[in-house]
This record gives C-alpha cells, sequence and structure tokens, in this order.
C-alpha cells in the first residue's frame, strides 16, 4: 500500500469483466474476518462506522440498533460502501518508496436495505453463526423484544460493483542481495476462552467456543 | 458491535466536550496499527480506499500515488474520513442478543492536502517511519523521481471532528452462572522475519526489522 504498488492500491477499478476466480477472492476476503467499515454518505459528507458483518451467499448482512438514526438512513437505501481491509505484513526493500504492505482488501458498493418479517430472524441467525458458528443452537431464541430493537440489513454483491485487491510476497524489484529485503509477517490469532468472571466453577465451554478458539476464522 | 452495544456503536456521536483523557484514547486507536479505510465522496456516492498511515502529533499522514485520480480528488480538499477498526476479540453471552465484539476503533474527519516542497520528504520518511521505525536511516534518500511519483496528503485532527469508540471485557449482563459466557480474545502477532528470496547468504536482519518482529505495534 506504499508506493510501488499505489497504482494498483488508490485507483478504484471496479472490473465488471472479471470471472468466477476472481469473485472467489472477493468471497474469501470477506469471509476472513468479520468485521468491516460501512461508508455512506450523509449531507453530502462521509459517514463512517465499523460494523460486524458477514457474506451470505450474494449478499452481505449486517445489524444495527434501530435507534441509530444515520443507520437506518443508510438502510433506506442511500449509497453505501462495506470495505474490509487485513494487514498480512510489512514489506520491507531497500529503498522506502519500494517498501510496501502485504493486505488483503475488498469493497462491496451497493444499497442496503432492510429485513423485515420472517427473514429478519432467519438473517440474524445467520450473521451471528458465521462469527460464531453454531451459537443459535446453544441458546434460546431472541424475543420479539430483542428482534424489534434490531436493524437487520443486507446488501446484494452485484457483479461490477465491488473491487478485491491483495498483495503478497517480497519486494516487486529484487534489489542488492547483500542488503536485506522481505518480510514481516502479520497474523490475527485467537486466544484461549476467557469465561466471565461470574460464572460457576467447572461451566463447560460451548462446542462453538471451543471450535472458534481452535480456528479463526471459524468459517 | 451487536446489539447489546449498538446505541453506542452505531450512532456517530461526535465528542467536542471530550477532554485530554478521551484525545489520548484516540491516538492510542490510531497509534495501534498504520492501516485505515480512508472514504470520501465523488459523485454523491462513498469512495473507500484502504491506506497505510500514521499520526503525527495532531495530522495524520498519508500517501498515494500521483497517478490516482480519485485520490488526487481527496486531496484537493473533498469531505473525508480516516478509520480505523481493530477486532479484539468475539464476547459470548447466553443469547446473541446479549453477545457483542471487543473493538476499538476511531474516525477522523476532515479533508486532506497535499503536503509539497520541502515538507514533502520529511512527511514521507515520518510515515515510513511510523511504520517501521529507523528504516529512513538505512536506506538511501528517495529520489526526486520517487518523491514526485509520491503523493504526500496530510489531515488534521481537529477537536469535535473524531470519535474513539472502544469495548473490551465479558458480557455486559451477568447471565446464569451455569451459562458459558466469556470472551475469545484475538490479537495481531508478529511473524518471523521472512529474507527475499534472493538475498545472499548471511546477510544480517537490520536493526529496524529487528525491533518490528520483537514487538508490535512498534510505536
Amino acid at each position: 500500500m506504499t508506493s510501488s504498488s499505489q497504482q494498483h492500491q488508490t485507483e478504484l477499478t471496479r472490473k465488471p469483466d472479471r470471472g468466477r476466480q476472481d469473485r472467489a477472492d472477493l468471497d474469501v476476503v470477506l469471509d476472513a474476518m468479520p468485521v468491516g467499515t460501512l461508508s455512506t454518505v450523509v449531507d453530502g459528507r462521509p459517514w463512517v462506522v465499523p460494523m460486524l458483518f458477514c457474506r451470505d451467499g450474494d449478499r452481505l448482512l449486517l445489524h444495527g440498533s434501530t435507534g441509530a438514526g444515520a443507520l437506518r438512513h443508510v438502510a433506506a437505501g442511500s449509497p453505501a460502501a462495506l470495505s474490509v481491509v487485513h494487514l498480512d505484513g510489512i514489506v520491507v526493500a531497500d529503498s522506502t518508496f519500494e517498501s510496501s504492505a502485504n493486505y488483503r482488501s475488498a469493497v462491496v458498493y451497493g444499497s442496503l436495505s432492510p429485513i423485515e418479517g420472517d427473514e429478519k430472524d432467519a438473517g440474524l441467525r445467520k450473521l451471528s453463526d458465521a462469527i460464531l458458528p453454531g451459537r443459535t443452537t446453544e441458546v434460546r431464541p431472541s424475543t420479539g423484544k430483542e428482534l424489534a430493537a434490531t436493524l437487520a440489513m443486507s446488501m446484494p454483491i452485484v457483479e461490477g460493483s465491488w473491487m478485491v485487491k491483495t498483495r503478497s510476497g517480497p519486494p516487486s524489484e529484487p534489489g542488492d542481495p547483500n542488503v536485506w529485503e522481505g518480510v514481516v509477517p502479520l497474523g490475527l490469532t485467537v486466544g484461549p476462552p476467557e469465561p466471565a468472571p461470574w460464572l460457576s466453577a467447572g461451566v463447560p465451554v460451548p462446542a462453538s467456543v471451543r471450535a472458534l478458539a481452535d480456528g479463526w476464522p471459524a468459517r
């Protein structure tokens, strides 16, 4: 994401001609972590909020509070973008200009729509299970009051309205072989589950949590 | 970032009355990782790109290619926002509604300005050294051609035009002590430096890379 890769990095080139492989690339990036940045426009200015989300086939699912005014504005169909970025490493070259970063990033452009009625609970369950697979089978169903307090939203993934960009590997151009160049890799790790302090002794860790702790992402 | 915390999460509440402590909170979040999401408005629609950045006192520094048209648009003073989000854990409650995520997030609103003249090289060096401290002392200076190909930009951090939101700890409301609740912690880790394949044998790892590999973030 520094100079040597900026031509690719900063030009928003939508890719209507990209085929299945690239859509698969998009899905891999979207599925790698359940947090992104939702951007929209309010009064001509950017409005931005980090959001939990998941991909459900050809749509994104998000949720929020029905009390959040700006989010309702987004859900009413304003143009929006959901972006994710994973920093995978610092690319060290023999000049700052050729140094870079390894990353996976995606932006999906579109409009959010509220999910209503029977589909709402199902959408929220999908979002929960994307973050912590199987959890919805371990807990009680959401109550009507809880559902009413939650804004469930979807954004279709439309061909030609998304981009995925990744960089990996060492510097693009080999330099002097006697000057160190390479990559400092970065990665997200999951730690051992931390029980809440009020738990009784010996309460078993549920299967969903054990699975998450054993592998990230869970999907 | 799920239901129980959404009132805080999704309402964009700018905090003009927050004092020094909160500004310090902002700095901690901004300094934790050098990648964020730059959002602006192009033709009434959101335009979003992941960017390397750093905080330099009361401003953010970013860079891009001078060939990137939309980025020049941003650098020309369009309203913009730089956001960062770090996912620190999955908060597991006894209902999906009370489940949440631990995170640190920040959004800085403002306008980008290009950095020109004598300040340009200095700004780019600060950005490089924020990502990999000390690296600029180990490599040759940037050439005039490299500087000309790079767009250096700054965004002031103005009181009242930023927000920082964090969540930590177990579920907000204790549930049944016989049902497991808690947190699955997530964290960014740095791996051992990976030399480029063309390096000669025995080329030492430079001090900047050793320091980064020993602790992240480096700052």
